[in-house]
């Protein structure tokens, strides 16, 4: 395709996702589509021959759009915020149009010096010291996946250079609140650990971890000549933003020698609100640490914050240093390829520099600052309504709730709740997501799309009470 | 920003790459800026208060632009193509505007199958038989380190799921050509095998494993009491393109009970021309399988496809299902979540879409079959050429040569051989890569850009016999 003919489509394409992100409030904020449904509207081979533009923009609008859930509506409430702010769109549109990859610094200056600069912008926006060093990973599940190892070799004194985890005489044990994401379980198993080995720990009234449970673990795996290596912190567990104990676990680490990272994943982005902080209180003693400003900050997916305090460690753990990849510069740069997983990097900081540059950091003070007194609106509604009840401090932008009518318990509970949240969600007005907390369904209502008015929440709340009262 | 703000922006920044794009052929290659340079003029924070467009698209063309190494230029013949054909950015724009999460089915239908079948698209593409099932990764060491965490568990029947690999009595070994890339050492690594359990394999004249040299060493590790587990086959290798003789490599996975992943991330695209698909007869009985259309074939990075025979294996290695992921479509979906590392996913399958749509089968193949000519044609200049030495069988896209200059031999060889490279790219004129083979310096010239015409290749040549006799 010559330059010429992108520009044509390129406006074209333009205007189309401005008028996808116009006319968002009108759709259906769930797919009513059926499985298979969309496949089958695609042929099986692709063409031989080129097709024309407007064949693939009417499918867009056809086959696609009616296959999507829209994540950018006003009324997503699911899972958790994932904000692709337009400012944010627009620097990634620069990234993939520069055809850019990041092997080395060699190989693309710019997008290894920016990439520093914004996970620099990001440390002094969250108020993290200066002792710690930053990169853009995929997901929080890659930078948990990436921190274990760490911790792994942290304990073996980098026994992957010579026999590898199955060369180790005692097993080593991984230790996270019972709330943690499914991630670090992932994680733990990926890196070799093993899940008999891994000690999820019970948690208290408020899902948090509790630490003196955490040392009992500690000390009966060392009692049966186990050997801890890591534990994960959650600041903001995804079922109900519970916030484990960071002081206190801060203290066991340097107690036992373990490696502590500290998955905020969610929380993380709030971290630039001040008021917020108590909540990671502690963590400038943890060695890792995930932040997602793909979440509720407003960058493109995917964008997750890496941030350690010993690069050098990294570095040793994840190098390869190739021929083709040696250059003079090497001794005096930073090459991002031994900071994580893949060779390959995407120039995903140009997201982000549009972002914090074209909105500027006040607005995005004030745009979580609005998510929470929504989410407290939401909570004191809920406080002052008979039959439901709130299931979680609302520290954030996520309230936990469970509509619980006179005489009904149990799986007829259950069946109630998951009923109410069917119809909602089926409804198209809003969507919320249904999780388990303590063994019994509840509905979680996740605040903070960049769309989301008070008006938005008083719908979604309306919803709510009309659907339990059917 | 609101849509209407997007559109005037978007518009802006088309045209900006489109302009980029028109006038690559002007810039230099390779970016001549110093170590620091681009972050010396980006301030220390964050603005507070929002910046204008005007002010961003300025400090694009100044400070950015000349911190790039130009990977879609005419002459760039350095590591190997990464072709973001205008087609695929198109694609890559809409996915990022949509603002899409792929977490499960339900969350957004479109976006898995839409990836179902473009993984369908190109298998059939790729002459593959329907017993491969196909997902979109970001880069080739995040598949080959899949593949290999998926042969630990196959060999431990899960034990993941039990004690890890620090569990396993006898230590599991993995093999791969001595040629195979960094990524399949460090995927080994990361798994928790130990470089001590990693056995790199001799290779013969044309830098394709020995078999014979596979067996001794599985033999060995046998009788030594430990457990031969994977063989990685690497098709088109990163410094020559050299290829492994894959069907006797079947055949002894087979009698052994190896995990068989083949690494075709380079080669892999022209097996889309029947002509090439004997590099990778055999494939059929191997258990994974990586390629990236985002080098050579025009998918903007990152795209990487892997394959897999027994998808079910698969998924119960990767398998997370925590409450609120958990639909009422589970059962009769695919859940890409489940076919590899991250939770969430890009929609990375409309890059693909519009690629193959808006260019066509035919002209891909068309497009190939002309690099492959180039590289024929260069290969004759130089073997026409006296002191110059071709140094792999030009099967693919990628030459490799020496300048040999009567009585300079060793040290003095490799600093000659880096002396020319290093002016020629810093001419600005063209890029390509210096690397080792048999433990001195080479050129490696890999063919393969959009953009690149004969008389490109031609202007090349040129320029390396001008540079050598300087």
């Amino acid at each position: 395709m010559k330059p010429e003919t992108f520009r044509t489509y390129g406006h074209a394409l333009v205007d189309w996702i401005a008028h996808y992100r116009e006319r968002l409030p009108e759709l259906s904020v769930w797919s009513h589509v059926s499985p298979g449904a969309i496949r089958a509207q695609l042929p099986l081979d692709p063409p031989e021959e080129p097709e024309s533009f407007e064949a693939v923009l009417a499918d867009l609008e056809q086959i696609i759009l009616p296959g999507l859930s829209h994540w950018q509506h006003p009324r997503f409430f699911g899972y958790f915020p994932a904000n692709a702010a337009l400012a944010s769109v627009l620097g990634d549109m620069v990234s993939t149009g520069l055809g850019q990859l990041g092997l080395n610094w060699q190989s693309s200056p710019a997008l290894t010096e920016l990439e520093e600069q914004m996970t620099e912008w990001m440390r002094r926006l969250l108020g993290l010291s200066d002792g710690w060093r930053g990169v853009i990973q995929d997901t929080a599940s890659t930078s948990t996946l990436v921190a274990l190892i760490c911790a792994r070799e942290r304990m073996t004194s980098h026994g992957a250079t010579r026999g590898g985890l199955q060369a180790e005489e005692l097993p080593l044990t991984v230790y996270c609140s019972g709330q943690s994401h499914s991630s670090v379980e992932k994680a733990a198993l990926l890196a070799g650990f093993g899940r008999d080995n891994l000690r999820p720990i019970a948690t208290d009234a408020a899902h948090a971890l509790r630490p003196e449970v955490l040392v009992e673990a500690i000390q009966r795996d060392l009692a049966e000549g186990r050997r801890p290596c890591a534990v994960v912190a959650t600041i903001g567990s995804t079922a109900t933003t519970a916030v484990d104990p960071l002081e206190a676990m801060v203290a066991i680490c340097r107690e036992y020698g373990l490696w502590l990272h500290v998955d905020a994943a969610m929380a993380g982005s709030a971290m630039i609100l001040p008021e917020c902080r108590w909540m990671w209180q502690g963590v400038e003693q943890a060695d890792s640490l995930v932040l997602n400003p793909h979440k509720w900050l407003g960058v493109a997916f995917d964008c997750s914050l890496y941030y350690v305090r010993d690069p050098q460690h990294l570095i040793q753990v994840m190098s390869t240093n190739p021929s083709y990849l040696q250059t003079s510069a090497d001794g005096i740069v930073t090459n991002y390829r031994d900071w994580g997983l893949p060779l390959g990097r995407r120039f995903r900081a140009l997201k982000l520099w549009f972002l914090l540059r074209l909105e500027g950091a006040a607005a995005l003070r004030e745009r979580l600052r609005r998510d929470l007194a929504l989410a407290q609106w939401l909570a004191a509604q809920i406080d002052a309504t008979e039959g439901w009840v709130r299931l979680n401090p609302v520290h954030l932008q996520t309230v936990c709730v469970r509509h619980e009518p006179p005489g009904l318990a149990d799986d007829a509970l259950d069946r109630h709740t998951l009923d109410w949240i069917g119809r909602l969600n089926a409804s198209g007005v809003a969507y919320l997501t249904p999780a388990v907390l303590d063994g019994r369904w509840m509905a979680r209502i996740s605040l903070g799309a960049e769309l989301t008015t008070q008006e938005d929440v008083a719908h979604l709340w309306q919803a709510m009470c009309a659907e339990v009262s059917t």
